[in-house]
């Protein structure tokens, strides 16, 4: 049961986890720049479009088969909302950015996995790189992993487009959000709902970070009381989701900021404001990585001390022993001599006086021990 | 009690403390932006408002029951102090928020735990949020730890608008400050009240600090006469109280200084020259968390080094108790063989002789080991 | 066998490997400055010469003798490659800085290994220096190591000029582009053409990486089932390969965003956009090179605990068979002596009872170190 | 004796050394902006001001009760240079600043110990603070540590006023320059008499630059030839020193080039030029500090593998004795047995025979252990 | 023999290498600014002046004995360098600031030793200082070490002055670089032949790294086949020079950089596009510098693995002797006691069984250490 648990963490290492840092990023070599290539996980299924329409009071949601159901987009103050669910089809992602008149490295962008989150400005639209994070259960819970998604947002004078491969609880919290919601949010445009989106994902960060911490705390309880090899292999994956977070995190800061001075007309003033916001909930969720990362690093160091204490408590066990009964098996030692002429062997007292001087020889060693706080 | 101590301590790391860093931060997921949700410790009882208001020799102070009762403000040239204790009661900060029309996303950032000390420039108002720092006591004065408040201070061009959840005395000096002072303090405007609240809250830092550096003195002193595994916790815990400081901390240059720079005719010139005295303080504070930092780091080499050092000093005694009397154990079996034919055995003078033998020997090794400085 | 491959890795650090950062750096001394002298690694053989001129429709592949073949260069519109393998030769370099006019500090730089990614610009062309990195096999796929050459292009108005020692697929590849490519690639100046050459040498890092991961990988598998001093040898070497992959690929950064920025009507706005795409794959190179880094840098961290945790195991052993058979033998000892008056010797149950007694010492302390967890 | 040299240097860390980290900084919590309260420490005896008065040929010197006796300053040309040492006496502070017409936070920064050296430009005068270092001799040359003092400068169009607790030979060398220089000096205005305290105090670094080189060479020597547990606490102490150093020199950089950039009129060209010679000495002194303290945190190292280096010769010594011992007790044991069959007792040539083997069987095994290199 | 070596090892830390370091650095405390006192290593043998004069075709070259020899320069077309070897002799160097009129403190700065790369812009003049490193060799090639020496240089329209205290081929190099030249570098201005000196200076850099580079080599070689206390010193040494290497190299880059975009007429256009060239050496100079830097910490790492992994076997020989034979001792024990009532004693084939028990019992327990793979 024991060497199950530690071959999965051992599996953990090399296995699904250590993919995410070293798998392929070299499938599309030696192709012409804008090729689309799918480069990701792929998911089981068909694509899902799924489009949500409001203007005002006006709010309507379905699902469609192919793209060009919905086009030509509507009259100007009406919002659609086109949420593409597989990308690895990439025929979709090629009829989307053909419809919308997209650069086709954008297009290249979307399904290649492993897009540094970032803004781009073009003259009609904007484009968003960044990642959904998203806690993993393992069987029992010890294996919990970060998986990120990619998510890719364009948006326009009047619809967003959205892309990802595996659908999620995210964005239909969104549609929640908008279904539910008063004329308030409905009355503004699509840079707005792109913002709805993006505070989405970034709320999601804190789940994650919930659920690290309290993996961080289970290892650091275990590291005071029963500190063991496996958790300083715990102590290793920490670190390795440390990094991956960072990783994830770090260029959201950048990219949010830039987003909130680009100077497209596409992101009206009080949608900065509210970036602003996003902006602060970054800054949070960075400063909380760059805690937990120091505690797991300094976990190390006490799993290093204990370990050094551990073998000075060995040491003094195996000192006291040796120091106690190393001297007394000599003095045995030398009353069992087969000399002709050694007295004390015939005096009567010989046997209890040895036994009693060996006993204070032990004793004075065991206090001497004693103040020297061996024990 | 030694073991009760421990306890404490462990608890120190996953208790409490831990809390600090790994607590909850995902309470408001999918809720629409501008949502009021209290995500911080709450208090127990109800709110608290209290008034100040002065103007030149007028100075007045009540405390009120509902908000309602002050407003409309009184005319211009007075400051309105309003110190709302009791930030859970979401509902009276989004009535404060209603009759004083500040940003929805603002009210959020008052009533949400966690915020990085920061500044945001409105058109009528200045809105501050800040951290104030208090070393708790623990039982026995061991487990004395940082705990931080956030603040919320919202100024204009008449009003000062303070928010917390606990009271605290901070904001009772302040007053007292007030009451005592001659009209020198009340002359000034609104700016130089919030200013006089920011040193309040900075100057109890340097508490903050004085308590730390008496728990680092006290650490350093066990470390060098008595160090064990409960120093290196300790160490260990002073590493997080620095950790959470510099958290608190470091923010605050950034916002003191964007506040002195910031365009808004709130701030007048005189209040900038004050605020460079505030900026001077958080500057001693960083300066004084960097160091303690370094020293609180360096300790643990030491400790390292200490366990080695013990490590040593046992195996040295293991080694000369091991060096002296294995060869003579050798010696006295020798002289214990049942062999026919060992002339030794009927000689005289062998017994003694030996026993010259084995004391010169020994007395050998132990010039030896004095000579390489053993003991 | 064994001993083989531990010899094959110890020349892996003081061999080639090693020359790489300590190879002679000096072959210049005392020369004025422009004088062409070719310092990097020399291959056998001639120089190799290849044009490919196209405009539109028009495709004309060829090798060519000597460089005056191709000049004057053809009228404006057709783009003229000319890729130069085999630097060596410095004559051929003059001669094509003597038609091209170009700078003598740029021919020297372009003979000169070593150089520092980077863009220069000049009034008539652009100079760029980077490098091509490969994974080169070593026997056994132990000792692949990567190794980089350097690679110069310098492009005007209407002709590329590409210069490195050995030829190799990456340019092949961009060949095998151009040829196959409909005539949109073709209907583009120059600069796209370097844009083309430049990615190609960006995406093969990828290919670099994926080697890399691989052997990290694998070293750390190897660390977690068996580690031994050849695997710190690894780490080492590992180390090794990230110092001189981070050395290539930093300035890579600010060399192709200062390409983007630069003020030259050379670079026109689309190819602008499509150096972005390049930029950001070398983000994404840079990215996964510091994750492999402190990967790398915390294996090590794990060797050490391991060795400390093995100690632990071994100082273990022996502490549990000497403090187990330690006093046993002082017993034995005990009864071993040749006093007149013992007692117990004469018993009849003496040696029995002493048996059990000892049996029940050994039993006990075997209890008390499974209590212990030392077993 | 050695002990009392131990307490001496434990009581370095958490005596009279530890303090100028932890020691209070928090006097003045409460009170309002601009009280004036002494919180460094304390000369013993009344305040000492010192007037010198020069311009052109005309110089004169003496030494004043109270201020207002060289109040109101003389004509324009003249250079007055006001040194009062013993801050400790806020009221003088109060009567210069009124009589200077001071900002009141100005006066309350020369009172508070812990300033942080900076400039302040105000309209009529210029203010600076920063720390006078020293080297305080301890007994027999071993504790000398740094100490510094915070001095204050506030110099307009014909004064120099000066503020510090204690005297020193820093200001009396100052005096001595400008009673033996020629006119040259003398010629110049407050702004140049300000560089000459300035440059002066900066030189005073070099002497504790070379105390503290002296006394690293001292201690690297040590850890060489004799490291026991003193020098880690050695070591430990220098590190103190150097982050005591630092703290004090880091922002005089900063503060120095402020300096020269600095707006106002009062800082004339000519001075300007000096300022940057002062520069490159604050830069020089920044330098060494840099270079100490790298070389203090490898010693720290060293320290560590000669600690694993010497554990490793005791193991080293037990282990040649336990091996070569262990199997020659087990075979004197062997023919110690009391058995009525054992024809080896019976042989006549069985002892020697014994004896050479075992011989033969201890110089195989320091054989062995000599090709180890193990002695 | 030895032993000498590691008695110059341990000179070489704390003799004239740690004099690089910790040298006396306050020989001028007290003195006015300006003031000509000579504080690096002082040469043996008086001051030595070469003149060299050149204007197109016309080359000349000179030594004499006073600077007032080549007062006036000549007509403005011709370029005079001034090669001042001996600044000790500080009355030469005063002499030559009154004819080129230059500003006092610079003169304290050419004579005064441990100056920071800079560049100072004048009217008339440029004055750039750095530091001629060489590597000095040591007797049998051990300690060559880094040494550095201060090199002034000022140019103004029509001469260079050059400062230093010893000769050095560097200057040479550039003499017959000179002489050789064709006309081509004789119709530059003052500018370029600053620049042709710094080159050279700079390119002996690469001499050093070269030198360095085999040094750190020899080392790790050693490191991975013979690690011994002396390797660890080797490593300390070498750590030195790195920081040695750093402090000289890392002000250079900004000193050139500042040197090409300086805004003086004295620097023509054609002279900034060759200071690139420069710029680009010192960057590889500082890369190589790094790269070793990296190199020689790793090293470290690998020491303190190797005495783990040493102590180790040492523990596994040990505990392999004490586990097989102290079992056996307790054995033989047990049948050297002299109870009367022990059958076994009496039995014929007790003895022959004992011994096939314990050698079983041997053999057995070297199988078990065999698996765990202990040898």
């Amino acid at each position: 049961m024991k060497k199950w648990k530690r071959d999965k963490r051992k599996k953990g290492i090399t296995g699904a986890e250590g993919r995410r840092f070293t798998k392929k990023v070299s499938g599309k070599i030696g192709l012409p720049p804008g090729s689309l290539v799918h480069t990701g996980d792929k998911r089981e299924g068909g694509v899902r479009i799924r489009i949500v329409e409001y203007e005002g009071d006006r709010f309507q949601e379905r699902e469609i088969r192919s793209l060009d159901e919905c086009f030509p987009l509507k009259s100007k103050p009406a919002v659609t909302w086109i949420d593409i669910d597989g990308i690895h089809d990439t025929e979709v992602v090629r009829r989307a950015g053909e419809l919308l008149n997209l650069h086709p490295l954008l297009l290249e962008d979307i399904v290649t996995a492993g897009q540094h989150p970032k803004v781009e400005e073009h003259d009609d639209y904007l484009f968003i790189v960044l990642k959904r994070l998203e806690m993993k259960d393992g069987p029992e819970g010890i294996d919990n992993e970060i998986s990120a998604e990619q998510i890719s947002i364009v948006f326009g004078s009047n619809y967003v487009l959205t892309f990802s491969e595996h659908e999620d609880e995210t964005f239909a919290s969104v549609r929640d959000l908008l279904r539910s919601a008063n004329g308030r949010f409905r009355r503004r445009g699509p840079d707005y709902l792109a913002y709805i989106i993006l505070d989405a994902v970034v709320d999601r960060y804190f789940l994650v970070l919930d659920r690290l911490g309290e993996r961080i705390e289970r290892t650091e309880e275990e590291l005071i009381s029963t500190p063991s090899a496996e958790t300083v292999n715990d102590i290793h994956l920490l670190k390795r989701e440390m990094l991956f977070l960072r990783k994830s995190v770090w260029p959201l800061r950048e990219m949010v900021s830039s987003l909130q001075r680009c100077g497209s007309e596409l992101v009206d003033e009080t949608t900065r404001a509210y970036l602003r916001d996003v902006h602060d909930h970054v800054i949070q969720v960075l400063d909380t990585t760059e805690t937990f990362r120091e505690m797991v690093y300094g976990m190390f160091d006490i799993y290093l001390s204990s370990l050094s204490n551990r073998m000075n408590e060995v040491m003094k066990i195996l000192t006291m022993f040796a120091s106690i009964f190393i001297p007394l098996t000599f003095l045995v030692g030398v009353y069992g001599m087969n000399f002709e002429f050694m007295p004390e062997l015939k005096w009567k007292w010989s046997y209890p006086i040895l036994w009693l001087f060996m006993i204070a020889m032990a004793v004075s060693m065991l206090v001497y021990f004693k103040r020297k706080k061996w024990f």
